[in-house]
């Protein structure tokens, strides 16, 4: 009977620290994490905000959970594409896209994982994925390359300048200071789809000219 | 009498306030923003700490105006380029190189100046700066575009790309969460000159496929 217990309380508690995570998120993609206080999460999770300590030491920790869930997840949506079948241009112009139309249909989310300053915790954890991006673009140019498709270059110096120039296209600034981060996250949430589109194919014919695909014959 | 006094104190204020710029710049290129506390600039400004906030309100103000120094004189060295003589291709390769080639020289200024966590005070400058390289880009790609030098583009993506591109490349991640910062630009520093040449040399190249240089006829 101890040991049914047991097993009841570890699923009650793995559901509760899933249900936090889950509003924590829903939080950050409607206002960044700046949002995602322990207090707010704690009233939307239906728990007391004393009870998200029991889960996670501190609101850092939480935040980087968040973090590294979301980041995951974008990633894997665009090596999903870099390591899909086709050519070395099918791929790179599937995963520009990806990331591109994912990061304009929730700018506020992108901005969180991309720009929004952080914890220093997060901040490594930002680190290490933008180092993960460039690797596998890097894999991508080295095939383009050893297939003849794209011109010789520095792979390393190209993937991670995409990574930077998806990063500026997508969350930079769209005009000087007197424009504040939440009226760029306006703007940008006020894009027509279709304007959305053009901004995604402008950016993949850049990142194809970046690696220098080849006229094919 | 007293109008002379006067001046006289104006001038030695004028030169206190220098002095404390001086030294607070030369410790950011030294060891980033983190390495301008108030305390040592006073000491080797030769004055008292409190005596800086005669001159400046507070830290985050000082960091500013060391921020907005260096900045300036990087932006004008990248502006002297895109708006000299020359073709607009001639003109772009100055421009980067110039970027390029001034980071990879004092790389721990390039990092405080694009990457170190900032006050928001100095997050705001940082952003207005980004948006002014890309302004000066972005008229050059006019302009290239307009001389049928660059194939079509939007200007404005491309514009914010280089910003970002020229960002990561040169002060992005260079490996895994494995290493710190403090690593990553000990690395950086002991890059021979020779190192930096090809890198720089890369990152032209790749700027050059970016905005779509046409073959010369």
């Amino acid at each position: 009977m101890v040991y049914r217990q047991t097993e009841h309380t570890k699923a009650k508690k793995a559901g509760t620290r899933a249900r936090i995570l889950k509003e924590a998120r829903q939080l950050v993609t409607e206002g960044g994490f700046m949002a995602a206080a322990v207090a707010p999460v704690a009233k939307r999770s239906g728990i007391a905000t004393g009870t998200i300590y029991r889960h996670f030491p501190s609101k850092a920790e939480l935040v980087a959970e968040v973090f590294r869930h979301a980041t995951e997840h974008e990633l894997q949506a665009v090596t999903a594409e870099t390591q899909s079948d086709g050519t070395a241009q099918q791929r790179l112009i599937k995963a520009i896209e990806t990331f591109a139309l994912r990061a304009l249909q929730a700018p506020r989310l992108a901005y969180a994982l991309i720009a929004e300053p952080v914890d220093p915790l997060v901040e490594k954890e930002r680190l290490s994925y933008r180092f993960a991006y460039a690797q596998a673009f890097e894999d991508l140019i080295n095939e383009g390359m050893e297939q003849n498709e794209f011109v010789p270059q520095n792979a390393s110096i190209t993937s991670a300048a995409l990574v930077g120039m998806l990063a500026e296209a997508l969350v930079g600034p769209l005009a000087p200071e007197a424009m504040s981060y939440e009226e760029q996250l306006n703007e940008r949430e006020s894009l027509t789809q279709e304007h959305k589109q053009q901004l995604v194919n402008a950016i993949t014919a850049l990142s194809l000219r970046a690696v220098g695909l080849k006229s094919q014959p």
